[in-house]
């Protein structure tokens, strides 16, 4: 099985390291940056790449496309006729909604587009930053569509199983972008706004602990991708933003009342909450 | 030199461990629970240990006190005459101001209390789920009154150092509890209300990745003592929770104008301020 991956980033690098480790030989990638398929190439986790994406499309069973949202469409109207017959193609997109619409007429006929979304990130762009280990024990969301065939989706749930994610579930488009506004929009906003609410020129840092750590971490941000996330997603965004902010709103009233009991509560059903979620 | 920690739970529990794993060997304890002493002893991580304060106060050369910060007031009132004389007594509670207050008129003279605050938890109570590993590379506050002599000062800081902590600041109870409440109170309230702004019932562990994860890590938490800690505290962290919703709120207008410049000049911002802290 020949595989193509799109985009040599943190992301699709990541996922040409995770094929190595899984075995898979005949990994290939395009990117317009040489200098990252050279490397790719010296780190042997693909076997060739190009700049020209023709060449290791027509190869290919499976193609990933792992570069930004809003270039994807641009990527397959020039690479429509370039597809291998009955390949398999997805995507690591952080919205679906808009996207698949956007592609709905230029799909080829001759390819199987399976839209996916692996749980997992970096802070930082780029190849050197890629690892194979964040997607360890991740989850993985994938959209079926109408148009899609079974035996591809279990081809390509086999092979992301393979790669060390633990969990796929498959969902619709619209709630893919509704959870996602929550459980990934939501915190990267989140944090840009704690840190950004700092007082300027404050030496945080050697006041912080483990907490403020953490609660910021995801504030260091590809400023474009997720510029163009979370207008691609705005709806849904707006929406969690409201309610945090309204709950956040009823604990600073229960905090400036001094409800002692009403606090306790709140977290005591938070920690609840946060135990059913796996570490 | 001996050193007895009052009250062996998670935090009472981890100081044992680094003064263990540090080479220090007279370490006592005193708790009312008799099976966390037992516990302690069986670890080797403390010599011997009592629910009897006087027995181990009265060998003790420096005190650390490691029990809830509001029940505090009531142990110096009860064993006020039995310290050591000249013991170092310093204690890890998370909000300074009232409790300087507190014990202002009940530290007795023979004793030279400094306070401090280690900026490093655990979300677990409990003596099981102590660990000598979250201090390593942690920050410590060390609260200077006009009471305190330096040699000890000095003294307590050299043991701080070797317990594995990366940085000690001396500031201020006023200064300390206008940073905490942004630095450590603050992400613990947008934790809870994170997680209790989801949607009843979902199964929401299946759709996250990393960052909900992150930003949800500290929503597990001890209601009794934090609750303490917010209300402790509570004019500070009012403002912080105030200028952290502004600040999420003009995201907000920014998101639904669909100000790309803005919204990018946002995270911009975020990432600059976000590398300047240690990962």
């Amino acid at each position: 099985m020949n595989i193509t991956i799109v985009g040599l980033g943190v992301i699709g690098g990541s996922f040409a390291m995770a094929f190595k480790e899984a075995g898979f030989e005949d990994v290939y990638a395009v990117d317009l940056n040489k200098e990252s398929i050279q490397k790719a190439k010296n780190m042997g986790i693909i076997k060739d790449g190009s700049d020209n994406a023709k060449q290791f499309l027509e190869i290919a069973d499976l193609v990933i496309i792992c570069i930004y949202p809003r270039i994807i469409k641009d990527f397959m109207m020039e690479n429509r006729n370039n597809f291998k017959d009955g390949a398999i193609v997805t995507d690591v997109a952080g919205i679906k909604g808009t996207l698949i619409k956007q592609l709905d007429d230029i799909i080829p006929d001759n390819i199987d587009f399976i839209f996916g979304h692996p749980m997992a990130g970096r802070e930082n762009k780029g190849i050197d930053h890629a690892t194979a280990e964040c997607y360890k024990g991740a989850n993985y969301l994938l959209i079926d569509t109408e148009r899609n065939d079974d035996d591809n989706v279990l081809l390509l749930q086999a092979i992301i199983y393979k790669l060390g994610f633990k969990r796929i579930i498959r969902i619709s488009s619209g709630f893919h972008d509704q959870i996602i506004a929550f459980t990934s929009h939501l915190p990267h906003v989140m944090a840009v706004s704690l840190i950004n609410s700092d007082v300027e020129a404050r030496n945080t840092e050697i006041y912080m602990g483990g907490s403020y750590r953490d609660a910021t971490r995801v504030a260091d941000i590809n400023e474009d991708l997720w510029t163009e996330l979370f207008l691609g997603n705005k709806e849904n965004l707006l929406e969690v933003i409201d309610d945090f902010m309204a709950e956040m709103g009823r604990f600073r009233e229960d905090l400036a009342k001094g409800d002692r009991v009403a606090l306790n509560k709140r977290l005591k059903r938070a920690t609840k909450r946060r135990r059913r979620l796996n570490k």
